[in-house]
């Protein structure tokens, strides 16, 4: 069984020095977390979503319907951008999210998860923000797209707790 | 703890006069699906997609934030669309989804949840099905609203494992 810990990032829009100062997030700011999902998270997934398409369990089956084994939920790793959001700002308040799931991702695929922040707008010392959310795989082929809008507490940027 | 299992609909669009044989999947049928979240639900959840926003789990954090207690993360309420998807048309490959999360879900919120195809289109022997998804609690209030893509295998409607 591959159980891989999250691996964290922020990736600045422009040249970052560090003031010793917290970091403020600023639009075309990129926070980036990577994983890889395991038979035993599918397995934990479907027991709390109840979802058990066969496509997520049945090799058969997901070679019937053109992949090559078994999938992950989409749903499960459309989470990762919550996550990354929620992780580097507690207390977000998540709006919406758009979804677009490109190709597949299985069992053991190391996937890039990231969101971009695209528009921030202070309303009543809260911060809402759009950003661009994707997930990579196989070093940059596209496997989600889509977008998610949040309302931050704060535009200070906490280290990811993993 | 609050536990209650999955309850399940079928709406046709039209008036249904049984033959014996399976239903069939027509625009405007809509698929029903009502689920309670308990506690144990939001922290099985959060294990699995490592979301440990305090929103759903700090009491205090969530009335700061303008709620009344801890919130159910949105994605996991918004799994139960694949899930209905899925459940009765297993195979099912899921394609897109929006999602707008207008209200609150509270743990021990009663939430019905479904899905109406909006547009069903042959192709290559499968059915690419747009669906119309939203959530309500407390009879009727809207809390999520979305669409969805997915290419069902057949039209033929099973009957939902719970």
């Amino acid at each position: 069984m591959l159980i891989k810990r999250l691996v964290s990032s922020f990736v600045p829009s422009s040249g970052f020095s560090s003031s010793g100062g917290p970091r403020i997030l600023k639009t075309g700011d990129i926070l980036r977390q990577t994983r890889t999902f395991s038979e035993l998270d599918v397995l934990e997934y479907a027991k709390v979503s109840y979802d058990s398409n066969p496509l997520h369990f049945d090799s058969k089956c997901a070679q019937n319907a053109g992949f090559e084994a078994q999938l992950v939920h989409g749903m499960l790793v459309a989470a990762l951008f919550p996550r990354i959001i929620s992780s580097h700002f507690p207390g977000a308040i998540y709006v919406s999210q758009s979804l677009n799931f490109k190709l597949p991702v299985y069992i053991g695929d190391e996937i890039v998860s990231e969101v971009q922040a695209t528009n921030i707008k202070e309303s009543k010392k809260r911060y809402v923000t759009k950003f661009a959310t994707k997930c990579f795989k196989n070093g940059g082929v596209l496997v989600i797209d889509g977008e998610a809008m949040a309302v931050l507490p704060t535009l200070a940027v906490e280290e990811a707790s993993m």
